[in-house]
């Protein structure tokens, strides 16, 4: 299974010369094969944690996302001698839905970025198995294929003496989104980076941290209906073109979102959070309630809310927990009584470190 | 004089009830004139500077702007009798191009931003005077018209006490701005703050002051060349529809620029500012050599470079004043040999103050 596996990865990828060729232009700080020394394994066993995120942000639609604290994927590695040499063999998949998640490292995300991270070290003489433990359901618009993308690329730089920068764990992670969700890094980045991330650019790959002062408090009020939105078809709600006064709204309120954040200002961040004339309006009717559930939240003291990512999932911010915990029960009411769907809810901080190894 | 052109004021504005109605809309800290009582005026001549704007800049097109220290225009009021109370008399404008400024007060950017102060104000029983000191060509992209309403707002708010808010000293520029160039506050809230101001919102108004750290060092090449670009040209140049590509590539560099503002990242804010794929394309054109004007900027070491305000000075940015000269006269001599256009050029700081009153 696992050298059937690894006989797809070559067929499937591009030579190292043009695939490194590319990633040397998308950045700087990415290693060939040819010239990189092939690294030991620093253990037998690496564990790591990756957080989900909130991406889109209103006007920050597909450029800004932010990772939330203590929800996430984890990915175990293990050198494994029965796994082909410089291949990747998953071997069990828990938590979340497990079965809708392949096995085959080609068509699963912690896979393609785990392989991609072992590319780019040219780890050419060990195998590992990899166990991924789903904390985030899938399509909720958390982040799930991200987190798992991110855990895995974590886990495996960290079995091999943490080589690569974030930027080439960035761009492992997104050869993974390229296949689930289109080239996107607004969940990959602040799952990998921790806080607020701006995407400035992909050619060369741009990252911009938007450090949120420390001494501030920031609650997210994460409520998920039961409700499927997938990514593609939320996407194809999108307008093709958008009028300049709607254009010049949007991106004056990312500015202020940028602003606030950067300024430790919640309220602000709520409010820009809120204000976005274009995606939001057209993917909002497509979760039953969302609109009710967004003025449901204001009405209970949220600072702003909209969707997180491409949904279902419904994001408010506040700045003090009990709070958000109010305004979490009046939300999962009105995802009830407006869009006639069960719903649950989590009140999470920013998470600042981003995927981590872990050891417990 | 003065008689007449007042009559034609009270022909041309709403009643104070109509008119106060909308602006406690806008503006929260705006006060009516049923509830305020007239002041007295502190001095017989008050004398204010407001600084030269850069607006637009890049991908902040219609919501950022920023002063520049040390060119602007010159407002001076003075109490006289012989004005009719509660109006306004153009006695003098001075400075570039005189001739071409209305005396009316009624068609004049000083004039109408003062009569607006007044009303707010309330003042009903004294009449002043206004000389205008053009310290700004009209129709350079430098906010002139912005400046010359601010000084006045500022004089006048001066000589009666300083009772406004820097809100309504805004929207009192704005009904000056309405009329030469569109309601636009992106050069007027710079010109009365100082600084990098975002306009969040018109109704109501917003503004976010954006400090750029004391401690950097910013410098804005401005050349101008011997060349009208009308505002109202410059803007039918716009796109009415935006692709989402570049929506969202221009929002994305709208927020790295803030970033860069806060974080007094002068290289990222040049890349930003470079960096506009909607307005910039169209517009340089329209202006002989701004094209290889911004190409010699970059290539002489600016950080980046685009137009200013809607043309046709091109804003270069560094961080040191040599090298803002060097680039200076790279850029005069692209549009002389490209454009076939004579060009002169400042070398300017941030203005951090705004317009502010004066006492020599």
């Amino acid at each position: 299974m696992a050298t059937a596996t690894s006989t797809w990865t070559c067929l499937l990828y591009p030579s190292p010369a043009g695939r490194r060729g590319r990633m040397r232009v998308r950045c700087s700080s990415s290693v060939s094969v040819s010239t990189r020394r092939e690294p030991e394994p620093v253990a037998t066993v690496v564990k790591a944690f990756a957080p989900a995120t909130v991406a889109n942000l209103g006007p920050g639609f597909d450029f800004l996302g932010c990772a939330v604290d203590g929800l996430g994927d984890i990915v175990s590695v293990k050198v494994d001698p029965q796994v082909h040499p410089g291949e990747i063999c998953i071997q069990d998949i828990t938590g979340h839905a497990p079965t809708k998640l392949s096995k085959n490292p080609l068509w699963n995300c912690a896979g393609i970025a785990a392989i991609e991270v072992m590319k780019m070290l040219a780890v050419r003489s060990v195998g590992l198995s990899l166990y991924l433990h789903k904390g985030l359901p899938l399509g909720s618009g958390l982040g799930s294929s991200a987190a798992s993308a991110a855990a895995a690329a974590v886990a495996v730089n960290e079995m091999f003496g943490n080589k690569l920068g974030v930027e080439e764990l960035v761009l492992a992670s997104l050869k993974s989104e390229e296949k689930v969700s289109g080239y996107h890094a607004d969940n990959v980045a602040p799952s990998i980076m921790g806080g607020f991330v701006l995407i400035r650019s992909y050619e060369p790959l741009e990252l911009i941290q938007l450090k949120f002062p420390v001494e501030k408090e920031l609650y997210f009020v994460l409520v998920t209906p039961e409700f499927e939105a997938p990514t593609k078809k939320m996407r194809a709600a999108l307008p093709g073109e958008i009028g300049m006064p709607h254009h010049v709204w949007n991106c004056s309120q990312a500015g202020a979102l940028v602003a606030a954040v950067l300024q430790g200002d919640v309220a602000g961040l709520g409010k820009a959070l809120s204000s976005d004339k274009i995606v939001e309006p057209r993917r909002a009717p497509l979760i039953p309630g969302m609109e009710a559930v967004k003025r449901a939240a204001l009405r209970a003291g949220a600072f702003g809310c909209t969707i997180s990512g491409a949904g279902p999932t419904a994001v408010a911010v506040v700045d003090d927990q009990q709070t958000g915990h109010d305004i979490a029960s009046h939300m999962i009411d009105s995802f009830l009584h407006d869009g006639n769907l069960k719903a649950s809810a989590k009140v999470l901080q920013l998470d600042r470190l981003g995927a981590r190894r872990i050891h417990n």
